[in-house]
């Protein structure tokens, strides 16, 4: 049988969890290790409401185990640090994200993109490598090693701060990557929620023009006054997609939903690049010859690595990129998940963890 | 009403057309431009019998104009040179590929990509720039801006060589665009035909494992013992497919039917790349998460620019990469059609034009 949560470790711990797929989230008692050699212990400041929170609490991937702590972009402060840890001490601004171990020795870990070791840990509703279980970030406390934890640049707001962890990451990521980071290149940027508003900022911060491409034409005025794109193409009008073939040199796709990649395609330049980092449930339709003639890629991203999350940080405090969020107190976290499910909220949830999250609430 | 072939230039040709959908081949007269001052003149010798040809003289894609004149895997000999041509003269061994023009302004012709250009002509069954017919090489002369034609180096047969101007750049541009040129790499070759023995033997040629991925366990042996294949995997084979994932730095996959991306994907490693050089009829699906969770890509490429073509020669030359071929008279070129259609050759038809194509036959 397994152990009951709140003494798996000696740690006493609190956060809400989901106990089953209805994904109702409620106060809940749980329980940490306690710091160990080269860990990093954090009260937790704020906690982002991500779209996986979501799938995980609703066991979306069949994935899922319960009790069910979400969050992961998570921000905080350090209450305490292992004898071994060198690069953070007490009173800190830390971060930590969608990963909280991995292997260590594969050839993904050594060139620091933990993302993509196929042992990582993710920090939210996994088995961690001593069997317990691994709890997210809307609880007052994290136990994290040194490794996997980010330091918070100064000038970056610490609720702000919280969603770059992973909607940020997730965005920044491929535009590198991918060779999308080029001053003076043409970026498109379909679907406009957590994930698409950060791909305008960084993109534009990056030195694009950017093009925001969306099913809903009432997004126009706020993409380009508001969020500073420089172009909107309303996907489902043929006109403008015709006028615009082949003038982007990469587009960065956040949609989940099915949808076609073909006028996406086409809206690429010769050797242009379309990346996914939204996750479709089923699989999409892809046209083969489309990406012959322009040899055309299409290719995936899924967060970032944690060096490459701190030069992001360091990138965006620089650059004043920064999410739009609502900051929610921890009581209305369910109603928050039926927002998100409507896309209703821009562009995301931020739980004041560290002021609202009590034991008696 | 459009001029009779025969009529529309000064030149007398002849060669093999198809006339309609059936894509039967048989003589034809008809004519060609006479040498401008940048034109270089070549009389035929071998021509390579390219799924294209079968597809443009059975109208697959529609666009076929007929009569139609196959052929775009030309070597011949030159036999005169404008006054303004730099780099030929009579006597020279020249080949003639997929293209012969493009607008020569736009960013892919600066930049020697003229098979990106969107206007580029083809060989065979496409409007020249003057409004008269493109004609290929299943006839006995050639008449072809210099920029178009490429020069064959030494120690490379005549026959042979045909075919690597088009089945041999299609492999070995997207080997060296998309990185997968590098000594030591894990390289995938799905389907074993013209494209496929090529990939296999460039791949080789570069320092690649090679692995033929195919659902024919009776290729094994063939792959292995005469193209050079250091390993074999059945795709049907779950046992086998499961034991191989995450090996494979690139794949280049060159079949045409409709088949499933999931196994190959997971074949790839982390950051592995995917290149699609076969022209499936329908879309294939294609999962987004698994491109998403290791970094990895798919990717076209198409045929190739002239100057890369050349590149392409002189290595085949300097490391002895030849096609294997069956070289077949005129006369053969319907039954070989056939046999193409069944995958019945190993594994390019070359039609003997300069010994066999005569006005009587």
């Amino acid at each position: 049988m397994a152990t009951q949560p709140e003494l798996e470790h000696r740690k006493k711990t609190f956060g809400w969890a989901a106990r089953d797929t209805s994904g109702v989230l409620s106060p809940f008692n749980f329980s940490r290790r306690e710091t160990g050699d080269k860990d990093v212990a954090l009260k937790v400041l704020y906690c982002g409401v991500c779209h996986t929170d979501l799938a995980m609490i609703t066991n979306k991937w069949g994935s899922s185990i319960y009790p069910l702590v979400p969050g992961h972009e998570i921000v905080g402060v350090v209450t305490e640090v292992g004898s071994k840890v060198e690069k953070f001490k007490i009173g800190d601004n830390v971060g930590v994200g969608y990963l909280v171990d991995s292997c260590r020795s594969c050839q993904n870990c050594d060139d620091n993109l933990e993302n993509y070791c196929p042992d990582f840990i993710i920090t939210s509703g996994a088995k961690y490598i001593d069997g317990t279980t691994t709890y997210g970030g809307y609880s007052d406390s994290m136990i994290v090693e040194e490794r996997f934890v980010i330091s918070i640049p100064d000038g970056l707001p610490l609720d702000a701060a919280a969603p770059l962890l992973c909607a940020g990451i997730t965005v920044y990521s491929p535009l590198k990557y991918y060779g999308l980071d080029k001053p003076g290149l043409k970026i498109g940027v379909v679907g406009l929620g957590g994930l698409g508003h950060m791909a305008v900022k960084f993109a534009k911060a990056l030195g694009a023009y950017v093009t925001v491409i969306s099913t809903s034409p009432n997004k126009k005025k706020e993409a380009i006054e508001h969020l500073g794109a420089d172009s909107f193409l309303i996907s489902r009008d043929q006109d403008q997609m015709q006028a615009a073939l082949g003038t982007l040199d990469g587009i960065v796709d956040t949609v989940s939903a099915i949808h076609p990649l073909l006028p996406l395609i086409g809206l690429l330049k010769s050797h242009g690049k379309l990346v996914m980092v939204g996750v479709p449930e089923k699989p999409l339709e892809l046209p083969v010859f489309p990406l012959l003639v322009g040899r055309k890629t299409i290719g995936g991203s899924l967060v970032g690595g944690l060096k490459e999350t701190e030069e992001m940080l360091d990138f965006a405090a620089k650059h004043n990129v920064k999410p739009d969020i609502e900051v929610i107190p921890i009581d209305y976290v369910n109603t928050a998940m039926e927002r998100l499910l409507k896309a209703d909220v821009k562009y995301r949830f931020v739980i004041d963890i560290g002021n609202t999250l009590k034991q008696s609430s």
